[in-house]
This record gives C-alpha cells, sequence and structure tokens, in this order.
C-alpha cells in the first residue's frame, strides 16, 4: 500500500507536483498521485480524503492554488499530517495560494511548504517517515550529504576559475 | 421556510455577521443563521450544504476569517448563490481571508463583499432576491432612500453649522 | 429583453470580459454586452444605469481595472445585483481593481469575483437568476456535473498512465 | 465664490478632513465644505460636480476611504484639478483607498496625496491657486519659512539639551 | 519662457515621461524636459529647483522610480504645484517608487498620479493652469470630449458588430 | 528521551510558543522546551540541532519573529521534520517572519504553519508521530471530535436561543 | 571630533533614534545627535550633509518615515557610509519608510536595517568604525557576549522552572 | 588578504552577485567570492564566518533570495559589518529576501541594500573602508563624479535634440 498520497486541484499544478512525486521516488517510498478538485467534486474528494487512513496513506501531500481549499479540506478529514503546497496563481504569484493554505484555524495544522516548494513537499513526507524508518533516515542523510557536495563542487570551481570564467 | 442561510464558521464571528441578519430583518427575508466550520465538522458541514436547496434556501450567506474556505466550499456544494463574508483576522487584518474566499477558480463563483462587510451580504441577498421579488425591490429602494436622506441630513447640517461646529 | 447588463470600462477588458458573454450563452441567458467608461462618458454611464431596470436587466456584470469605479457606481444606482469583475492591471496585478471594487461601504454591496474571473460573473449571474428560474437551475446543476466529469476524466487518465507519460 | 471646495463621502471622515479646511484658512482662501457621498447619493454627487465650476471653484479635495470613488468620479466631470484624499480604512489601513483614488486611467487624472493627508491637500490648493495669484505664494514661501524655523527651533533645542532632556 | 518643467531621474524613465510632453504640446503649453538626478547630482538638482520659479516653471512633472526621491525633493524646495509620477520598478513594481512619492509629511505635498501616469501628470499640470487660463481650460474640454468620442465609436461598434466580430 | 523539542528565539515569543507545549501534554508526548537564539548564541544552536537527533528527538518546533532564521537554519542540520512558527511582529504582523521561515530553497524544508500558531505547531508534531504510534493517532481522534462536539454545542445553542440573546 | 552623526526628520522620530545614542554611548564612540529636516529645511540639510566630512563624521545614521528622503538624500552628499533607519508610519506601518530608502538606484547605497531598527544602527556604525579600531571590535565581542549570556541565564531559567513558573 | 568576503547561497545567484565584484575591482580593493549555502553546508558556513575575520576580511557582502538566512546568519557571527542583497525571487520577486535580511533582531544588524543590489553592496564595502582608507575614499569621490558626468551628458544631449530624437 502507498504510503503517501500526492493530490492537486488541477492537472494544470502537475508540472509543479510532479516533482514530490520525483522525490519520494529517490527515497524509495510508495505513493499515488491523482487530481481531485475539492471544488469540482466535493463528494470524491470528502471519499478520498476519509479512506486516506484505511488506504494506508501515512502523509497526504496538497496542492492548489488562488483560493487554495484542497490542503485544509484534506486535514480537517485525515488525521495524519497534511502538506500544502501552494501552487504560483497568475495574479497574486501564489500570495493568494500560500494564506488560504497556512492561515488555518487552531485545531486544523497544514503544513505549509513554499510557493510551488513541491519537492519540499517530498522531503517533507520522507522526514515525517523517518521518525519511524531508519532505512529513510539514511537516505535523508545521504541526500543531504548530495546536496552539500553538489554546492561545494560549484564552490570549489568557482573559487578556482573565477567568477568571470565561471558565468561563461 | 427559510430563504437565505447565515453560516460562519466560529462562533467569534458572529458580532459581524450578525449584521447580515440585521439586514434581512429590515427587509422582511426569513433567514437561519447557524455557526457550522466547515475544518471542525466537514460532515455536517457537507450535510448543511447539500441539503441547503431543499431546505429552501435560495442564497446563502457564509462568513469566515483566515484560511476561510467555508463559502468556497459552499459554492462546491449548493447551486444557488453563495455570498461570501471575509473576516478581519488578527495578523494579516482579513486580507488572508479576502484572497480565501475571492480568488476562486472558474466555475465555482462566490459573491465576495468587503472584509467585514456583513450588512452588505445582507442587502446582496436581498438583491438577488429582489430579481423575482417586486415587494424587496420595492423595499430596497425604500432603504436606497433612506441612506441618501441620512447623508442629506448630515450634508445640511454640516454646511449650515460648520466643521467647527460639526466635529464638537 | 435581455436580463443581463455586461459592461467595461474600456475595450481592452474585451478578452477578459467576453467569458461572462460566453457563459450566459452556455446557460441560454440573453444579455447584452457594452463599453461605457464611468470617467470618460460619465453622463452616459448614469443614463445606463438609470435605465438598467427598466431595460429588463435582473444583473449587472460591470468589469473594470486599476482605480474600478465603474461597479460601485453602478451598484449606487442600479437596485438588483452588480457584480464586479477585477481586471488584471499592469503595474498592480489586479490587486488595485480589486480593493476598488470589493471595499464598497455599508449600503452599497458589489458581488465580487476573482481577479480577472469573467466566466465565474457570468455563472454567478446565472445563479442569482437561478433563484426564481428552475430552467436555468437544471443547467447550472448540468454545467456542475460536466465540470466534475472533466476533471474525473484527467483523475483517471492520470491514475491510469502515470505522471510522467500524462505530463508529455 | 469660494474657490475651493472641500467634500467627502461619509461625515466620519470630518475630523481627517477638516485639515484641509484650517490650512485653507490659513492662506485666506475661501472654500465650501460638504459631505456627499457619490454612492449613497449619485444624483447629487453629479449635480455637485457639474456645477462646481460656475459655482466658482477652481480645485475640489475630494477625500473618501475603502473603494473611495468620489475622488476619481468628481475627476471625471470637472475640469479642473480634483486632490484626492485617500482615508485610513479600518482593515486595510487606507491601502484599498490609496489604490482606488491614484490608479486612475488615462485621461481622467486626481492628484494624490498621503493617507489621512487632508492638510497637505489644502496646501496643494493653494500651491495651484498660487499659479495665478502673487498673494498665496507669497503665504506659502512664508508658510515654509514658518515650518523651517519650528524644525529649526526643535534642532537648536535638542542640540543643547541632549536627547535625554529632550525627552522628558 | 516654458511653464511647465519636466524632469526625470534617469533617461531609462523617458519613454515613460514623454507621455507627459506629448500631453502639454497637445495642450499647446510651453515645457523643458531634462533628466536631473537628486541622488547623482543633488548640486545641480538644487539649482534646478531653487531656479524654477524664475524661471517661469508653475508647475514641475517628476519622474522617478524605486526609492524615488526627485519628486519630494523638489517639492520641498519650488513653492508651486510638483506633480509626481511613480516608474514602475523592476522589484516591486512601482510600489517602492509610489509610496516613496505620495507618502510625503504634512508641509510638503506632492500631486501623485499613477504608477506609469505620465500622460495623466501631463492633463493635470494642463488643468492646473486652467486654473487661471481659459484657453487651455477649453482645451481641456474639447480633450474630454474626444476622449469621451472614442469610447462612444467603441461602444457603437461593439454593440453593432458584437463582441465575437469585435475581438477579431 | 523527549520526543519533540520546542525552541524559539526569544523569551518574548513564550506566551504563543508555550501553546505548542500545552497540546503536546494533552497528547501525552514528552517533550523539551527552551530558549534559544540562532542569531545571539549561534555556536549553542549549532550544538542543540545536531546533538537533537541523540537526544531522542523526533520533530522539533521552532518558533521566531522578524527575520526568522531558527526554523530554517534548524532544517539545515537537524533531519527528521521542523515545524516552524512565524511570531506576529510589531511593524509588518508577521508576513516578514511567515515569509522567512516558509520560502526555503528546495531541499531543506520547513513545515510552516499560521503566524502564531503554535498550538497547530503542537497537533502537527503529534500528527507526525501519530504516522507511526496507535495511541497518539486515537488520542488524536478524540481531539477532533471534541473540537467538534464544541462547535456543535454552539451551534445548537445559537439555533435554540437567536443571535441576539447569544451575543449577550 | 564626533565620528558619527545621528539626524533624523522629525522629533516624533526620537524615541526610535535615541536606541541609536545609547548604543555609541555604550562603544564609547562620539556622536552628534539632531533633527534636520530634508523637505522641511533643505539648505540646512544640504549643509549639514555637505560639511559632514569636515567635521569628522565617518558614519551618519539617518532616520525617517513615510516617503522617507533624509537617508538617501544623505548618501548623494556624504562619501562614507549612511545607514537609514525606516521609522514605523502610521497609516503603512513603515513599509513606505524601508521602501523608500532600501530601493535606492545603483551608484548610492544606503545601508538599511529593520523598521524603528536604532539600535542596531548604532551597533552597524561600531562595526564600521571596528574595521579599523581593534578596542571597539573588542568592545563589539564582548557585547555579543553579554548578549548571548543574557539569553544563555533565560534559558536555563526556563530549563530549570518550566514555561509555567517562567511566565507567571 | 582579502578585505571583502562576497559570499551567496546559490550560483545561480552569481550574475547578480558578480556586480559587488565589479564594483569592488574598479576601487581596487581586494576580495574573495565563493558559494556558501548556509542551508546545504551549514558547517562549512560556520567555519567561514568564523575565520573571516582571522582571514583578513573586514566586510562581508552576502546575497540570498527567498528565505535568505545567509547574510543575518553571518552577522551573527562575523563582528564586523555584513552587508546583504535581497536576491530578486520568481514568486515573491524578492520581498521575502527583503524582509528575511532586513528585519534582524536588536543586536545583530545586517546592513540591507535594495532588490538585486549588489553593485551598491560593494560601493558600500567601499564605503566602510573609505572610513579608514584615504584613497578609497578618493576613489569613491571620482567615481560620484563618474556618476554625475554621465548624468550630465545625457541632461545635455536630451536639453539638445529633444525628447523625440534622444528616444529614437
Amino acid at each position: 500500500m502507498a504510503k503517501v498520497g500526492i493530490v492537486m486541484g488541477s492537472d494544470s499544478d502537475l508540472p509543479v507536483m510532479s516533482k514530490a512525486a520525483e522525490m519520494l521516488e529517490k527515497f524509495g517510498i510508495d505513493y499515488e498521485i491523482t487530481v481531485i478538485s475539492a471544488h469540482r467534486m466535493p463528494d470524491i474528494f470528502f471519499d478520498y480524503a476519509t479512506k486516506a487512513e484505511e488506504n494506508g496513506f501515512k502523509v497526504i501531500i496538497a496542492g492548489a492554488g488562488g483560493a487554495a481549499h484542497l490542503p485544509g479540506m484534506a486535514a480537517a478529514i485525515f488525521t495524519m499530517p497534511v502538506i500544502g503546497v501552494p501552487i504560483h496563481s497568475k495574479a497574486l504569484s501564489g500570495v493568494d495560494s500560500l494564506y488560504s493554505i497556512v492561515q488555518m484555524p487552531a485545531g486544523i495544522p497544514v503544513a505549509t511548504v513554499a510557493i510551488d516548494g513541491a519537492a519540499n513537499a517530498g522531503i517533507l513526507a520522507a522526514k515525517i517517515l523517518a521518525t519511524s524508518d531508519p532505512e529513510i533516515l539514511e537516505k535523508l542523510k545521504a541526500y543531504k550529504e548530495e546536496l552539500k557536495d553538489s554546492v561545494v563542487a560549484k564552490k570549489e570551481k568557482l573559487e578556482k576559475v573565477g567568477y568571470k570564467e565561471y558565468m561563461k
């Protein structure tokens, strides 16, 4: 059974939200990815959120833009963590999405990441699972080293060749 | 049967939302007022929104603050107009509430009024009913005259006594 | 006689505002669409708003950008509902338009939709008329099913082919 | 005949707008001050703006808060300068008022001053009249000296007594 | 002698600020246009502002972007009206320019127009001069008719051909 | 060993951050609460974050205001989840805190909750632990019922006594 | 001769700006504090900025609110560092002051600190002087220890007495 | 030994941050430029900041975008001045970066420049060094003349050829 559900309000969010899937793949975590609009199919959405626990989900990653209700409504139903990804919106650049997701009332938290921060949502899901899974924890540590090594390589190159050469 | 449902996410919104009720009373329109949190009691909320039509509602007025999902989720279910009232919030002054309510995706409009604009929500509900009810239309016209007369009286007083006297 | 008037401050708003007309056509609702600037032709605007009722309008949809006064001034004159569409503006992305339309004083509501949300304005007009017209109500329900079916189809495709294939 | 008309949308704006009157009095400029709501009495407002020129007004100072349409609509009708004063609003601190006043479309300028900047509106009206009235110009120069002297006195006191003593 | 000085902080502002010049030309008003940076050449700027009156200027139009100090500093020195044009800036879209220009302290008003609103600055300068020049007043009235006629033509075309044809 | 570390940048954050502790107590989860400023004692902070895992922490809750670097820096070091609480700040109401916490770069997520949302941070920590602890999961479900019952009681009271009586 | 000049636009800024003086006193750095308005006494301001170098100033700390031009104009004239302190403003909370100070054009930097951050301005001036003065450098290091010790004491107390006792 | 350290959180910041290097080269000031992420390599970052003084740095210029912690964390460790450059970010245009850098708590100032203002950061570093280095002071004065001459040339050209010719 998949441990993480990735859900988004519209398939136009897929180029952003697929980054969460890629991260989970990297950490070897089973997930299911789907499109469910809380506004356009509220009954299917309710069913999804209600059955998420029995379907084995430990974490839901929900992305939405504008008046972004999907993450908060999922958190109202699902008892384990919901991670919210505010999607960049045309007029308000995702500030609307961010406020709609992060400013939840007391009792119903959504773990919010940066605007378009789906990769971080995937990593956060892994971090959550790592609280009880030493294998994922090790993978996260290895990933952190990878991140570091990649910047160290850039650091060394820049210090060696100078910024003019580097920018070419 | 009541024609308008007034619903809010928390009883702390009542001092604001009661203004909608007062307006409906003024226009002689039956309403029901209640507290239902989309986040804290999603099943009761769904039931409310789903049965709203058979309960006779023609309009729902929904007020909420912060990550304000109540109006938009009501609009996802109820087919007739939903009026959203963004409630002033502590940290973000209601900008979060406003964006969470007004920035709805295509297909699911919420008729949004000003931050804390519950009186206007009541009037807007009356205007909506007035599209098929000449009696309410007349009452709205009379109300508009009232509004005008009240400012005209102030205008005349100010012009007569001068601003120094007026401000005392 | 047309039941809905669509009016905008400038013909540069037409690509956005035409979406309201398309929606009304979809629901079989008669409308008139025109360009009237409250700032550049205030007398024609006043005449339009004053005669809107006797011309049969039940709802006015007004779109404007920047210091967007058209919807609010229409609401000051016309007794039935005015729906305001804040048009995206170059410097301030439509936040100026949104605030100029939604923050109306008590007594004069404008039913505000999202920035560039003209399609939703058309749907909201239909919802308003549906409060007394069962035929439009049925069409709105059918439209809601359509919306749902369209996302369900995407959901099923995504679940079937996977996100990598879907994004190609 | 009064040379400046001061108009505001609500008598709650009077504590702010009276500062414009005080400034005009200081410069010996005749003015008329009144309350006219563009939203609550559009016909009286139109009449006011249309007759402003024949009533002798050279400048109109218009103050309004929230969706502040009064200054822009006055500028749409009156051919000489309109000065707009954005009034501080509860939820949005006057940002709504500012955007509604300053972001006018090409062709219809409003000379906008700071939020609650009614004193400056009075001074700006005097500056406008000073372009053809040497006496007002002299008074403005004297006022500028006054302003300067008042800060110079504070400067000297602070330098003399030190900040600790000064703040007592 | 020129009656209006147009000044901007950088020649990159010229595509915007030239619109003010075009408007003044339209109304037959003599002007001088130049580039003076208050930050990069404060002495030349001071000289310019100090001599503006004896050079015959009745109005200064000053455009600047970002931390836009030019209009406010001009208003600190020149006794007659200064019109400020906030120029669109890359990171903050001109909100920085707007706040830097409009939020002047009591005593030193700047007549602020919309972001990039240089055409309106030119018209506002004409309106100011029109308070004592009936010829300019007539030209402004004619211009207003022109503006109106241009929208009326669009209105008639749209009503005649319909929005689909119009948008082609 | 404590499972959750609560840390804040200043003891002035304690009235807010203590709400996280109260929630953890409610769910019977061991925690440690302390004050560590990433800015004023970076070495102690580094030591804290580095040893957090061996000290048994599964989750860190970090609260900070203004340029709020504590949560993000903790997330840079600690491999399991860091929950960030943006504290309300005087000038910018916590928007600065929110942006400093939520807008983390790819690779280093912080699970951000609402401004001053420390209670939700405590609940989110419990939700995270509940992914592998059925007892906490049950307590969270019971808490959700509690929340619901509390609103249901208000709902029933409001429907019974009416809003006028309720507001007394 | 004083090494640091502290200047503010209005004596109402003194309660904030005096914090800069207190910090300089703490580090034993001579300073002069005064009130000079760039808007109300531009000639005195120019004189101050022009003579600052020959008066021995190495750093100028300038505080201003609203359309805050003082720091930027000082930086346009004085060749050594100018530190800008955006003062909290009534309507816009100091965002106007911040943007007016920090968004300087290329060529004329202002070292900007937080809104109302005058204490930090004093410390920054000390840091600047410390680049060539080992004694001040030592004092800054001692101050840093002081800051740390003060939080460490709070940390220890909180860990010892618990948050409930601490908050009493 | 280099007197200035330029550090950025990601090599994607290099096109902006290289402007600081160019300025330092112009003033003949030795610098070192590198990429160090406070989030991805906190140990290397700590080492860098801790050894900066013994490596001869008098000033650190740190650029970062989004939740920009690099400048503030550097200022927490390094005793001499840290200049922060907020880098333009995709969703929030650098407002997030600006707030994360400028809103530092009392005790730990960061000398913040404009969004993407790296050239100004280089100049500010030079100004800081100029407080004890007369040669750099002279170079800064010469640079100021250069800036002025460049605008004077544009001024003269514009006044000579007129704006139409100039814009070609």
